[in-house]
């Protein structure tokens, strides 16, 4: 029987490291996908080298992108990162962290990858539930992903087999999250999940993506090796 | 009455040089969209140039992607362009031409230029009778982006306004689009269609583009007035 192959976006930080190692406890070679797109912290692209080399994925390929070209966001533009933010209003307004249509931009090479691959699966971390007001983490924004993917392709119209969009994060919460992959064994120390580190990399415990990620790790009981510019 | 402002993918081909003057015939202000993809021909982006200046259009924006991370296509590999197909082989197969997951990769980046811009339309010159095989040239292809579009974008989630993917030429012939064309003052001559130009930038003439291009000019009853390798 042919190994099963399955394309992961890989962004360096959590919820990416931990599909990785769900794809392969299910049995798939993992084929991952970053991308360098005018972010203004290439420690993603160096932490999602690491996790590759670490968790020992087949391929590991980088796509450049400059999302610059269009402006309009926090992380690629010279906007300040909101910090301190109640969970209320990460719930309820759609932060300027939001990059233009990124995860339709990074699913589309992703199918493109998983076409060339002859893979079947595509897997991303999106979360519906700490999911920062992000419109495309949703399940709908997801469902009408796969069935566009379906018919966009080759594949799909060959032999009406589509591209499966598999998202195992979606109903967990960042706590789940991290108690998944401890179990699977991922090394936490080497994600990143920052979206405004200082100069040496540490964390700055204060955006959006910090406070979900230090919450989640403190209702899962769990300890959190990576550094923090304060101590916390 | 604030301006509407339209995405156009332009490729520097025939279509997508009828796609603006469609969309500037409907009152859009016009903003091009050109990808530099690891085509073995530059020609294409420099007809896409000229066509955006000789058409007056307010911005031409061109991104670079790089598919050959991937391979798997004629268009951006080194695999010889199949030349004089028949219109039922054309119809039949899927050609080595197709790019993995082209249009769905240039809508997703026409989509986040469309967000930023805050138009809520986009133009792409697919067609669904000469479409040479293509599988994202349909419609059912297009309606399913659309309704992704909607989900995937912050607009779309905070009016409930999605974004138009128009193809205004998804049912005309080669013949009728030329026509339409010439109607509205396009300079075919700037336009560049062939898969295998000889250095000197001159057409095939006999490349499935070429092909669907001459059968088009002469049903349309028109001089095609770019150069070919061997008078035709």
């Amino acid at each position: 029987m042919s190994v099963k192959k399955a394309v992961v976006l890989l962004s360096g930080g959590l919820d990416s490291s931990t599909c990785v190692a769900i794809a392969q406890s299910l049995g798939f070679e993992v084929y991952g996908l970053s991308f360098r797109y005018g972010q203004r912290h290439f420690h993603e692209l160096l932490a999602a080298e690491q996790i590759a080399k670490a968790m020992n994925i087949k391929e590991h390929v980088i796509i450049d992108i400059d999302l610059r070209a269009f402006g309009g966001s926090a992380l690629t533009a010279d906007i300040d990162v909101p910090k301190g933010r109640t969970d209320n209003q990460m719930a309820d307004e759609i932060p300027v962290t939001y990059v233009p249509a990124r995860n339709t931009i990074f699913l589309s090479f992703g199918l493109a990858y998983a076409e060339t691959l002859k893979s079947n699966d595509i897997f991303i971390g999106v979360n519906a539930l700490d999911y920062s007001g992000y419109p495309d983490c949703r399940p709908d924004y997801i469902a009408a992903f796969q069935n566009m993917a379906r018919l966009a392709t080759k594949i799909g119209v060959e032999n009406d087999q589509g591209v499966n969009i598999n998202t195992p994060l979606i109903d967990l919460t960042k706590a789940q999250i991290i108690k998944k992959g401890l179990e699977l064994g991922v090394d936490y120390s080497l994600t990143t999940s920052c979206y405004d580190p200082a100069a040496d990399g540490k964390a700055c415990g204060q955006c959006d993506s910090c406070l979900l990620r230090l919450k989640g790790f403190a209702q899962a009981g769990e300890d959190d090796s990576i550094g923090y510019v304060h101590d916390l």
